[in-house]
């Protein structure tokens, strides 16, 4: 691999078909496994001022769905690093959205046999992306439950980070139209499930309360929850009833792409304190743990 | 749209950006939700010695698949079948395997409403495909059973066909390391589901059984159901428990990837009478539907 400049694509960078190249050229085969069986697993990690953010935690994560899918790449861990690396520093980012990605590929022609495709790998990074925008943060976020039903784990193993998010994108549609700003979806027994792109979490009594199965296996809800045990949190992770929102004390979600965001509004219902004390305690330990040598990897070229 | 030349692009062609193309130019952006999200909609119709095979059955349930995710295409009824002509004439193909597909698309930056997004159509013309090879028909397809449950009605709505799949995808490597052909998949309750790209039947008894819910509505399976009433062939569909399989007296599985295939083994247990009589009768009713005026669409430039 060659040795990328800073900024040579202006606003974000692909590395695909072993190089960087601008954004224009992320595409993939429409006859890709990736595409037409979304068989496909990818991994989000944030640069924030010029450090990735928990960066080995997401290794962790993309390297054990590779295994799960049975995929392969030709890129080992220190590879990968490199290439993420490569995809902020010629994208000219400080703060970035990395998303790392494998497909399965495409079969030679007419085969129907998943074994026999070679598994392609893309990195890219782009501008930071917020799950709900700093003005809207401001303004407050209006929560919607849905009782649409999320893919049940024994179908998709979510801790197979994937693109099955049909159920996840309706339950956005419902929320757009009833005003709402993002939205949450149930199991099968009416416990909360997870957002596109987040995990939920309640406060109540002073107890922090988040689903425990079903769900993605946040890197962020990781963080939240090592927070709530050094700060002396009370935390159960548990099956939360979805009524349980509305008559929580605090409600909030955890994403690569915002850290702790605070709920203002459970379908249009606010909370008589916004942010809560909790949540505020809890958002403020998660930016500050970003300078935290542990956990910062700086961007280098 | 302009008049193509049949054999324009040997092989095959795409229609992308209003316009046919060869098939290296069948690529999606890495950001079209199509992808990330798998919001997508899709549908085959298969042509067979220069006809369309039952093409306003794919067409009334492509349009219905677009209403039910929010999604419109700038082309009407009409358009995308002429469209689909020209991808067939400019691929040169008499025998094809032809798909309309349509994704959310790119959203603008940063945006998270998918309403915001201009949803992108394509569709392409590839030579006709089989679920299984004709010389493996021949060898005898082995089915394997999989445990695997295939994702809920309740959370993907399975009649708006979907690239939803690593369910069925993990059920081909069960299928494929065991040496079976191809697999099905069950519910939650343990009876059959579907396989990836087909709709399963058994025979028993002289009664043809299909499960009727939680599966794709095949238009394949229709024209099955329809032959089953024009055979005075008795018929049921209704939940079938996955062991009801291996007793049965027949198994075939329903295609546009080949119409009415039979299945000689359930995972490695042969039928002793393969083809049975009543899927062969069956089979044979399939293909002569090929030259019946009411299902013919003959393919034109």
């Amino acid at each position: 691999m060659r040795t990328v400049q800073r900024g040579e694509f202006e606003g974000g960078s692909v590395f695909i078909d072993g190089d960087w190249k601008p954004l224009s050229e992320a595409k993939v085969s429409m006859f890709d496994w990736g595409f037409t069986r979304s068989d496909v697993t990818y991994d989000v990690v944030s640069a924030w001022k010029g450090a990735f953010f928990r960066l080995d935690d997401h290794l962790d994560r993309f390297f054990a769905s590779l295994d799960k899918l049975h995929m392969r790449i030709p890129y080992g861990r220190a590879e990968v690093r490199r290439i993420l690396h490569g995809c902020v520093v010629a994208g000219g980012l400080d703060d970035a959205y990395v998303a790392m990605v494998c497909t399965r590929g495409v079969p030679p022609r007419g085969a129907r046999d998943p074994r026999l495709a070679t598994n392609r790998f893309y990195a890219y990074a782009l501008p930071f992306v917020w799950i709900a925008h700093p003005e809207k943060q401001a303004a407050g976020i209006d929560l919607h439950v849905s009782s649409r039903i999320r893919i049940a784990p024994e179908s998709v193993d979510p801790t197979i980070k994937n693109y099955h998010w049909i159920d996840l994108v309706l339950s956005m549609f419902d929320a757009y139209d009833r005003g709402a700003d993002t939205s949450c979806v149930v199991d099968a027994q009416g416990n909360v499930a997870e957002g596109p792109g987040f995990n939920v979490f309640l406060v109540k009594d002073g107890i922090v309360r988040t689903p425990g199965r079903g769900v993605l296996e946040g890197i962020s809800r990781k963080t939240v929850i090592e927070l709530c045990g050094a700060l002396g949190i009370p935390l159960r992770v548990e099956a939360v009833p979805a009524a349980d929102l509305a008559r929580a004390d605090e409600v909030f979600l955890s994403s690569t792409g915002g850290g702790v965001l605070p709920i203002a509004k459970i379908d249009g219902q606010a909370f008589p304190r916004w942010p809560g004390p909790v949540t505020k305690r809890l958002q403020d330990a998660y930016w500050a743990l970003h300078d935290d040598p542990r956990y910062r990897d700086p961007v280098v070229g």
